[in-house]
């Protein structure tokens, strides 16, 4: 049996603020610091040892996992960042207020950017030039920085990352610690649990829990357990 | 022109406790923390950009670079470890006080133990079987895994992840920052600056300064310079 363990980082200051955050990179909260300490604790106490770990190129994720790597007395565990694990980019939302957004432009309509599959929000037109300027960004295409996703196409563009950076080293024998953010994760346990749109419109991945997929060699997930 | 930034470690407990440390995992003093932050300000100020970055697995090069990365901003840069930069194994020495060995053992023969080149360190027979059962050594071949080390071996246990993982990064262009110990970096410096036995006698790598290599495409170090 494989084992990798998704967790989502914990409250970054705009979650708190209950803004749309996607790309922005924003740090954690001290609530947050202490989730991700929390989480750590939780994983220590299941037994399960992790081999390698995985994170976004945004310092909430990062951040979240040297805590836990603290926590465990594991720092010295290999890590691997990439773009591709980002949050999902929120395009114009980006900053707003949620409840202000959901005033301003409807509710139905801040919910179906919020909650579907398929809903674009507002596109930033000149993101990819901006993003381009940072270091971190810098090797990235510029067509495949985008300027607003829906969580459909979140999936796309996570999806080559976790067939040819993470699958080969499940299907090693590692046991791995992936930390992302909420809709990033929601995408990967959609894609992992096969689930519908419909279900996805549902699926809520809270911050600071520990997820543990466990698969067959052949990558089936057997079942996946919220640890608590 | 390529560079790499060679970075010691800030204080540790036992620098501060004047003691032999080696491959022993100890923590930072916060004097140490505050060297760290320090030297990303003399990284930064120098207009460095750093593309990728280094440690060993100790949890005093680890957190020495989180702290660097936290200041420039820059926590997404990709890291690479391992037990080949560790500190030089100081074998039975591991835990004594400096000073109380230089009076049990002789001043002459701890002077040569911490400044020659050849001379090796009291043994621990059974260390590789108790390093073999952490984690972060399992994956090392038990005949690699070190009883005790001269500088001369501390050397050759290095050079193929030098060789191998830093310098063809080196040639792609790469500006490195490789946070390392005092006694790695003693040989690491020996061997870029092709010194002799005498010289490396002398040499002595400050905590938390900065020393940028500029080097020709064919490696040949052009110069190295302290930043202050």
């Amino acid at each position: 049996m494989r084992k990798i363990v998704l967790l989502r980082h914990g409250e970054s200051l705009w979650n708190q603020e209950n803004r749309f955050t996607g790309w922005t990179d924003i740090p954690l909260t001290h609530k947050g610091q202490r989730e991700a300490t929390l989480a750590a604790q939780l994983i220590k106490k299941s037994g399960i040892q992790i081999d390698a770990t995985f994170t976004s190129v945004l310092v909430r994720t990062i951040h979240s996992l040297w805590l836990v790597l603290d926590e465990l007395g594991k720092q010295w565990l290999p890590v691997d960042r990439s773009w591709r694990l980002n949050e999902r980019h929120y395009g114009a939302l980006q900053g707003l207020n949620k409840d202000l957004a959901a005033q301003q432009l409807g509710e139905e309509q801040v919910h179906a950017w919020r909650k579907s599959f398929r809903a674009i929000p507002p596109l930033l037109k000149d993101e990819p030039n901006r993003l381009h300027l940072d270091a971190r960004y810098k090797h990235v295409a510029l067509s495949d920085l985008p300027m607003g996703e829906s969580l459909e196409m979140t999936i796309r563009r996570m999806l080559p990352y976790w067939q040819h950076a993470v699958i080969p080293r499940i299907r090693s024998g590692e046991t791995l610690l992936l930390v992302g953010h909420g809709n990033t994760l929601r995408a990967l346990m959609m894609y992992l649990g096969r689930l519908d749109e419909n279900a996805v419109m549902h699926l809520h991945v809270p911050t600071g829990i520990p997820i543990i997929y466990t698969m067959e060699d052949n990558m089936d997930v057997v079942r996946h357990q919220l640890l608590e």
